[in-house]
């Protein structure tokens, strides 16, 4: 395993000085706490604080997304482990401008416990604090509420983010979050690990011919694992675990994600979207808005994504307002 | 080497079908050449036609980049191959609207033959076409004239764009390209190759423990191999070889690109602008603009490049101009 480092243990504190040090324009460390990412431009006050946040190694989100339309602060964990309470307080704390703040994150237990923790801890402060957990992964269990959140997250953020900038109150942002994490699912597929820095040692171990369907993003065990197949059979394995999932009619619309998760190549990923066009044609879904490109990694891990978001009209008008991020920018 | 594809023999029209589907807004495919992708949007007649163009494997470069304020057509050769003439002048045709087209590539053998060859067919045609070759990888010759380009040509492409978009003449356009080319220097460091579908081959070996500076993005030989470097040593010899070529002063205005190839992470590219930034501040050198993620690879080539542009006013003024691509969007 090669990777571009100094040290194992400062990767995190030497990536989020030079992401910081690349867009002064868009986000600043809080001296309080260097784990504390937050927008570095003034808002609208009473505009609803969007927090999102997780471990690192999943860039370009969390950190990446911090800008006008998307989110307003990011607590940034060590790779692949939850951020600890305090970061998260400092941000809460940072992007509140009196209409609140609504934390977003994949439901992971480190997640839900630490950024519990600091809404009380900011409650106590006299912030009003909401929560929406993405459980976007079909494969990672039966129940919604039950599941992980993996790549749709991003169009949870997005919707979020967007509704928040329209001025709407906490309340509507929160509801407009929630139908937003009800209509996206997710299934992934893995080729290849990721390697921990400070350990060298792979995230999961596949064989050289081998695939495994619905693998986590921090290497969580999936649901099939088998010969690798072509991209057209793999697309058509995901779509039919969504499709039973979120079932969709002639006549609906969608937003589609095609997410690399590190060293995926756009070539495939667009190989990739050519089938789900096809599929969805078939089907009579029109496709609303696309993305393809990695957007929720795992370092370098060899595979990628399908989401689908079924949209109504607002979901839609979310989708489509404008962003600028340092990573994610739509005109 | 495991991909997410159907045929190999397929791989650059799929990814070409799997695009313009993607992106219906911004691209399609010519009927006349299905390796000819030019801009589905209506454009000031009389614009200056923007033509990038080369081999496959370098998404998001070339076609990706089409779009306002950037490029208007791409002809698309296979992987590390350049395009023949005839898509050339196909998107040649489709993009002039009366102004003149300026083509823009890496300086390669056959890039520099297919492209002169359309440019002959075109002006038969009554086209009149200008050529800017892009040179800024210091590695590959002492002759700035000699140079291949690399990832640097994304700021030329940029720069170009935005002239065009602002209404300038063929002849000012060109003047434009030929000072940021001029102006642009690359180095880059390779830390393992990429697999061409068709043959399963890497593109290159290098040892578990080595890295290689200067070696070219479709695997040509580079200036120096050795044990592999920390990030920070790796930007000083990168950044040391590109100011020896671009000399700058107290401050002078530079745009960076640190650019990944493929394979290496955001995180990395982040440690290494950070060590960029900490240089350029020692120098008393401004960074007016940064750009940091993977836009030129080679597939899933793990290493990094870095770019910088001298900037005065009028390339400042085109480096910061809009721009709105399926891949590069900038408010």
């Amino acid at each position: 395993m090669k990777k571009l480092i100094n040290q194992p243990d400062n990767v995190v504190d030497e990536m989020i000085e030079g992401y910081a040090a690349a867009y002064p324009g868009y986000v600043k460390v809080l001296p309080s706490n260097n784990r504390a990412v937050v927008r570095s431009f003034e808002v609208r006050p009473g505009k609803v604080g969007i927090v999102i946040g997780g471990g690192s190694g999943h860039e370009p989100t969390f950190m990446g997304l911090i800008g006008k339309g998307m989110v307003d602060g990011v607590p940034v964990g060590n790779i692949f482990a939850a951020p600890p309470p305090n970061p998260i307080l400092e941000v809460t704390k940072a992007v509140n401008t009196g209409g609140g703040v609504l934390y977003m994150y994949g439901n992971y237990m480190g997640d839900c416990m630490n950024f519990d923790m600091a809404a009380e801890l900011a409650a106590m402060e006299g912030i009003r604090v909401e929560t929406v957990r993405v459980t976007d992964d079909v494969a990672s269990a039966p129940e919604p509420a039950d599941r992980r959140g993996i790549a749709g997250g991003f169009f949870v953020y997005k919707t979020a983010g967007a509704a928040a900038e329209r001025g709407y109150s906490l309340d509507e942002v929160v509801r407009v979050a929630r139908k937003a994490n009800d209509a996206v699912r997710t299934m992934g597929v893995a080729l290849s690990p990721c390697y921990i820095p400070q350990t060298g040692k792979p995230s999961f171990v596949l064989g050289e011919d081998e695939m495994e369907i619905g693998l986590g993003i921090h290497g969580e065990p999936g649901v099939e694992r088998g010969k690798i197949r072509t991209a057209d059979e793999t697309v058509d394995v995901l779509l039919d675990r969504i499709l039973s999932d979120l079932p969709l009619a002639r006549g609906d619309r969608v937003a589609v994600l095609v997410n690399g998760l590190g060293s995926t190549t756009l070539m495939e990923m667009y190989i990739m979207f050519r089938r789900v066009k096809a599929h969805l044609d078939e089907l009579g879904v029109n496709i609303h808005r696309s993305y393809v490109g990695s957007y929720v990694t795992s370092m370098e891990m060899g595979g990628c994504s399908l989401s689908l978001m079924k949209l109504d009209d607002e979901l839609a008008e979310m989708i489509d307002a404008p962003a600028d991020t340092p990573t994610f920018v739509q005109a």
